[in-house]
């Protein structure tokens, strides 16, 4: 990202930059589209009223005026003002209710776009950034299959990025009626204030949190152990995570007959059966971590994040997790769950941290040199013939010295230069048209009507730099 | 669309409409690349000082503020608030002095994204939308031979839409510098004034724009009338072009060795070039229509505007020009030329006038079916091995009846449903995997390691409704 980007936390890729973001967005969405994902984009805007709902990003929209307006912007409530969205999830819920009529449910859909955040400027933070989403939605109702086949279509998505130096991913899952079963088992009433405390884990230690605890959420000290040793509590497979849990629950005595256990339990069999399926199908792939809390959002059982090998800093980079009260309409709900990738801070990783670079960035694969200003045409009819048969190719500038030109395909990376023939001086006969690999030297003649480049020169390609 | 969209001038399209709008971005996208345009993607907010600065466009824009900072946005100046860009030209400027020490030049980039702005809200205006562009922009110079290229380039890329249901398109090319030096030379000064009302020929007709001329621009009769023969004056050629032209001028006394004349003489140059160029390679895609006028843009000698046959009261589907003066730094200047589609008003006509429809709305091919939740995990694996052949495949949502299956993949436009195997009843075999062409009903056994999709259900197409 260029250092003179001058607005911070709006983040620009230079051109060759912009080809890695590029190649990962086209890799998701070939992925989402493999799975049957329906692609959709949504306005980029909401009424203030459906922003400031829900979740603990709404504090953080950026409202819009015209500029006929300004001056007089508080005329208008701020419910019907409008705002930019700030995930893409509650524009999907508004979508789905919206358009209820003429969507076939489950509906399965996935959607990279923008997302804005009106954060203040702080170092690593995006006010702009892409994300790229996967949900289904259900009408009424939806299977619980779909809580581990989302996060595995993340986990391919994911995969797919290793070429271009991703490491592994995982995805730590838990479910929030576990936790809130448990908290209330121990007595504890502000179940949000403990979600909230438990979500800081990582970021301030345990025993803050224990100190947090105490101090926000009502907890004594042996309600506060008990959260932090739920959060601490690991299993290699959902029985033992009943086990273990089970040991817990008994330890500060949550009795088996209460409503609290039975809510808990609900959570721990959708955990169990998440954790179970995926390791028949990818193992280590997708874990039971009872620290996931998801702060304040909208979530209601399963929830996800997702953090890469040797990157615990870069935190979670794919989060999400089920929602059945997201999106109603009269008695009508429709529960969905769906996970999202931070793309931007992705990419910025890809490029800064893994070396993601592009083999070239301009898409051609071929610049057609320039004799003479005269002969311009000419040049433009060996390109175009080029393009038809699908070889990308650009046409010098100007007919400068050979030099200066190949230069300019050298700064593009254009691994081709083209030379069109020239007439032979006296006129007796035509050359033949050459095309010189600049980057091995060889040069052959040839034809442009037959010509393809080698595999390996053919395409913009992504590689990882030296060490 | 869907009527029920509930902001108005924030289009969005359902979920088939979406399909239609995804493969004229990814058509227009393989165009701009085939001819070595390299794409980029600028943050969606400016500062308010750039965005003020220049355009007619420029009185349009939406400002951003906090949700903290309500109730005291006039506490920062105009200039310094951020607003979201209303075109893609502005941002390039700005992103070409920010980064000219990373860039190639002439550096010729596409982009296609999203612009807003801040209309009121009007019948058939968008305040959201997108826009497909490209530009070539110079460091301190630019080849004229761009200026015919680029049209060019767009009359390819709206050729490759008529697939699905554009009409012919032709570019229409003016020159700045030919009306100026013409309205010099008849005496006239409020320029900027004979261009805005000039533009308004289509709308408003010949006798309301020469009331116009005479009483905001300071026209008497004989100059207004002038003005409408410039904007009236057609040739087959350039030849022809500067032969009317200079008939034109002999007839209203503007002297040949004039300044008026030779600044008028350096546009009608440029202008013949274009349509003698683009006649040799594309007959008719690009003609010279004098009464181009682009209102009050930035634009400083060639303007277009594009027109598809059939559909003039469309406007201008694609139009841009030259600027000289947009971005400078210091003394260098980045002199540009480019055209921008307005992308969502083409979609929209293909969808609703011209009846593009996607033959499905999944992107899946097939859908597995489930004959048992029990099973789910076999017919998972049958739709993986399916993918990890590139053939985009779903799994029935549940194992409900077999023709409420069927119904789920008809709804969604998947052409083929896969039965897996099932066991034989008294277990002694097993029976094989079937697929059903849900469309034409042909079934055959198959087996999800080796079977093949026929070509024309094998992926979403476009095509036109029957009339």
């Amino acid at each position: 990202m260029s250092k003179g980007a001058s607005i911070s936390g709006f983040p620009e890729w230079l051109p060759t930059e912009r080809v890695v973001e590029q190649r990962v967005i086209d890799t998701l969405r070939r992925v989402f589209e493999l799975n049957g994902f329906i692609g959709i984009e949504t306005r980029a805007v909401e009424a203030g009223a459906s922003l400031l709902k829900k979740g603990e990003t709404s504090k953080e929209i950026y409202l819009l005026s015209r500029l006929q307006e300004v001056g007089h912007e508080s005329d208008t409530p701020l419910d019907e003002r409008l705002g930019l969205h700030f995930d893409l999830t509650v524009p999907l819920s508004r979508y789905v209710v919206e358009h209820s009529g003429q969507l076939v449910f489950p509906f399965k859909r996935w959607q990279i776009q923008k997302v804005w955040r009106g954060e203040r400027p702080q170092e690593g933070r995006f006010r702009e950034f892409v994300q790229a989403d996967i949900d289904v939605v259900g009408n009424g109702e939806l299977p619980e299959h779909y809580e581990v086949e989302l996060p595995l279509v993340m986990v391919r998505a994911l995969e797919a990025l290793r070429d271009f130096g991703l490491p592994k991913a995982t995805v730590h899952a838990n479910n929030r009626r576990l936790s809130e079963g448990f908290y209330r088992g121990l007595g504890l009433e502000d179940i949000e204030g403990v979600l909230r405390e438990i979500d800081k884990l990582d970021k301030i230690g345990a025993d803050e949190v224990a100190r947090l605890l105490v101090e926000t959420c009502g907890a004594n000290e042996d309600q506060s152990r008990a959260c932090l040793e739920l959060a601490d509590l690991s299993a290699a497979n959902g029985a033992e995570l009943a086990e273990r849990f089970d040991a817990l629950c008994a330890r500060h005595g949550i009795a088996r007959e209460s409503e609290a256990y039975a809510l808990a339990h609900q959570g721990l069999e959708t955990l169990s059966m998440i954790i179970d399926e995926a390791a028949r199908i990818r193992p280590g792939s997708v874990i039971a971590d009872l620290k996931i809390a998801r702060g304040l959002d909208y979530y209601t059982g399963s929830v996800y994040e997702t953090f890469l090998e040797g990157a615990q800093s870069l935190g979670s980079i794919c989060s999400g997790g089920r929602y059945d009260d997201l999106a109603s309409q009269g008695s009508k709900r429709y529960p969905g769950v769906g996970l999202s990738i931070g793309l931007s801070r992705l990419v910025s990783y890809m490029l800064h941290t893994a070396g993601a670079t592009a083999s070239r960035v301009s898409p051609a694969a071929v610049l057609v040199a320039v004799w003479d200003e005269a002969d311009r045409e000419g040049s433009n009819r060996i390109a175009e013939t080029l393009r038809q048969r699908g070889i990308a190719a650009d046409v010098a500038p100007t007919a400068a010295k050979l030099g200066k030109q190949i230069r300019y395909a050298s700064r593009l990376g254009v691994p081709y230069v083209w030379f069109p023939a020239q007439a032979v001086d006296d006129g007796s006969a035509q050359g033949v048209d050459e095309v010189k690999n600049i980057v091995t030297g060889d040069q052959e003649a040839a034809d442009c009507k037959s010509w393809e480049p080698d595999t390996v020169y053919a395409r913009q390609t992504i590689g990882l730099k030296a060490e």
